[in-house]
């Protein structure tokens, strides 16, 4: 046991698993993939281009095929399903906890719905429902129906006693929630509380009822930061009469962690979540193209700018060699302080009350930059061009732009934000196309004034 | 109690505490403040300018600063540093987790820490040394050495008996470990164990001696990975002979995987992650200029590439105008393929066995997305210009360049990571210098051929 965690396992295994499937050896590729946890299975499956994963699926374990299913991507997901006749399906579906069983269901064949909804008794099935009922992302959708609840005027001893005779816990248990007659939450109790005090103590005396509970309408993203503000292992979800409906585990706040980083990172460059490394070429082009699109828009704006000065162009060929430089520079600029503010705005540490004082802030750094980058480009300008105006005008056409840049990076995002548009995503084409549009007009502008005078 | 978490929760408090420090009644910023847990106020001091973080600082609970320093960049935290004499400092942190101390103490001054190494009994201080001896980011320095262990060969009751007697156990514990004489992991055992069967039962016959534990040298990379996969809790850390060295908690791991996102995301900016909303300006100009400098030198790069065409762009002004869209949209089609490789490279999910087969896949994708932007483009600069070979020649160039962005999205990732270079870091510049010099090269190159024939 307790295997030591090498370097990369992952892509190990999936080195050994690939000679294995290329010598077609099966056996081995079958013991390799099944001693992967159900998430490790699913990271190795999304790896795999479709044939391959289709031979892999096939010789996963049918008791994980469930947790498995939960752990991979939507369209990973599909091509999986799409491998199972409706028995497998049910067989691998019904075990699965119902926060995860509500996860998977919208994927699920309608005749497979139904048929899994048969399966499941009475209460499971209204507790698969009101789950089913709460908005994606919600946390009514991520929580899980199956809590233990005590009450708080017994001792210690008859809950030991009801635990015994109940049997196993649901995993991630480390509280019980106290609950009065009308199911409504009280505090909780810590399970080592119960491990760690006299039998005899009563349930009152351990209650913590300084916990904030979790409301079954909060975002996805609030609950994952409650839960690492408050370092959490489980919460309880409640509604607005405070009555207890479900608990949320920390498991799964990991993943909503990882899945928001994912989205913000491919969001940031027009892709979508379902996109994976083999989607097939129709998704992935489909997925794509409209991105490119709107950029090209933007592209587009900028160069009806430079439209503008042909005349200018024409007469300085120079300016045509130099100008992506000033607008290509702004950019980044502006790359740099939307990244900081997006992150200011996601852990909400940017509003209206140091709004202005970061927007100086941040103009002072772009006055002090521009002109470092500014005098920097001039000089190298000059020994290229001879020319001291042409540095000139390149040198302040840098400053004017980063200073644009500072303006769209703090008061862009805050904009984005109030019109409910993830500025993560569609912050970065927002800005470069002020940059470029403000770097090519201040550039050519300056050298139509200066140059052509 | 059980207060539901309301929308934007942070900024919230944030603009009432603005309110309450600008009409300089502390009263009430004190209360508000105190009502938070450590991590939202060191949220909270994140938010706040120098001036009045300091004076929000001086408010928290004493009983809480450890905690909040844990709780705060390096940045911000050296700035609360400040504000503390020694005394302040060491009633601070002396309560505080060994894995939180170790974090802290390379930010204490010197005299402070020999002080607080003073402070501790002789066994808390040789954890600290110990852990304080692996190298920052690996399992050795993320755990905490307080664990709890028991005997296989004893029953329930016990081990019952003999955490009543311990009293309070560390925080997270979901899991007692079970060693030998020579403090040799065996395997561990669940709490809701103990507490759901008979008290009679031996250790012996719980013992879960499946896990996977972490070799104290592995990342904090490789750990948060692990502990996703596994949904864990808590995990053991051992060395080479398997001895039991401590334990990691979800909590940290979720820090880590905040942190990871957060460095992705700030480095893709050439940011620091030290850089918060409020740095000195100095350190901010220092941090950023590094990065500007090193995209002005791919700027250059491209605009010698324009150099070369100075007379090709004399006779055809067009060119001129059109030229930012091939290096745009290039460079906007590289970045998506980057960033799906930086995800899959993340996940383990790129190596040597698939990179072909996504090579091709993505080449083909190129194609048709090149193509089709190709096209719309030709049509609108015919529009523009009425020139059809000038049509053919921007179309062919973005059909050339996306090839390009393709090639290079799949290749330098990888080639990065051969480096060591951290491709979620490096990899937008780098792809989109090829993107640029490629998209001018062949617009330029082609209409060269083309045009002035």
């Amino acid at each position: 046991m307790a295997e030591a965690v090498r370097h990369d396992k992952t892509a190990r295994q999936l080195r050994m698993l690939s000679d294995a499937l290329d010598s077609g050896r099966l056996g081995p590729v079958r013991r390799l993939v099944n001693t992967l946890a159900p998430a490790e299975i699913g990271n190795l499956l999304e790896s795999l281009p479709p044939g391959k994963r289709e031979v892999v699926w096939g010789l996963v374990d049918p008791e994980d095929d469930g947790e498995v299913l939960v752990h991979v991507g939507d369209e990973v997901r599909e091509s999986l399903l799409a491998d199972m006749d409706p028995d497998e399906i049910i067989a691998a579906v019904e075990d699965l906890d119902i926060d995860d069983l509500a996860d998977l269901v919208e994927d699920l064949p309608d005749t497979v719905i139904d048929e899994v909804l048969k399966s499941m008794d009475r209460e499971n099935r209204e507790r698969l429902e009101q789950v089913l009922s709460y908005p994606e992302d919600s946390a009514g959708r991520l929580m899980n129906p199956d809590v233990v609840t005590v009450r708080a005027d017994v001792n210690i001893d008859v809950v030991l006693r009801y635990l015994r005779l109940r049997g196993e816990l649901p995993d991630h248990t480390d509280h019980l929630y106290v609950v009065n007659r009308r199911h409504q939450l009280i505090g909780w109790v810590a399970l080592q509380d119960l491990i760690t005090h006299d039998p005899g103590t009563p349930i009152n005396k351990l209650i913590d009822d300084e916990l904030e509970s979790l409301h079954v309408d909060a975002s996805a993203q609030q609950v994952a930061r409650q839960f690492s503000d408050n370092d959490w292992v489980s919460a309880p979800v409640v509604d607005d009469g405070n009555v207890l409906l479900g608990r949320i585990t920390v498991d799964d706040v990991i993943d909503i962690i990882r899945e928001q980083a994912e989205h913000q990172a491919l969001g940031a460059a027009g892709l979508d979540e379902e996109e994976d490394l083999f989607s097939p070429i129709k998704r992935a082009v489909r997925g794509r193209v409209v991105w490119l699109g709107i950029n090209l828009c933007t592209a587009f704006l900028a160069a009806s700018v430079i439209g503008q000065f042909e005349v200018t162009l024409e007469k300085v060929v120079a300016l045509a060699v130099l100008m992506p430089i000033v607008a290509g520079v702004g950019g980044n600029a502006a790359v740099q302080v939307l990244t900081l503010m997006v992150r200011g705005l996601a852990l909400g540490q940017v509003g209206a009350s140091n709004a202005r004082i970061l927007l100086w802030k941040e103009m002072r750094v772009a006055l002090i930059n521009g002109t470092l980058i500014g005098a920097l480009v001039g000089v190298v300008a000059f020994l290229w061009f001879h020319s001291l105006l042409l540095s000139l005008v390149i040198a302040l056409a840098l400053v004017i732009n980063f200073c644009a840049a500072a303006l769209s990076g703090v008061l862009l995002p805050l904009m984005l934000k109030r019109m409910n548009v993830d500025p993560a995503v569609a912050g970065t084409v927002v800005v470069t196309a002020v940059t470029d549009v403000m770097g090519f007009f201040a550039f050519l502008g300056l050298a139509t004034m200066i140059l052509l005078h």
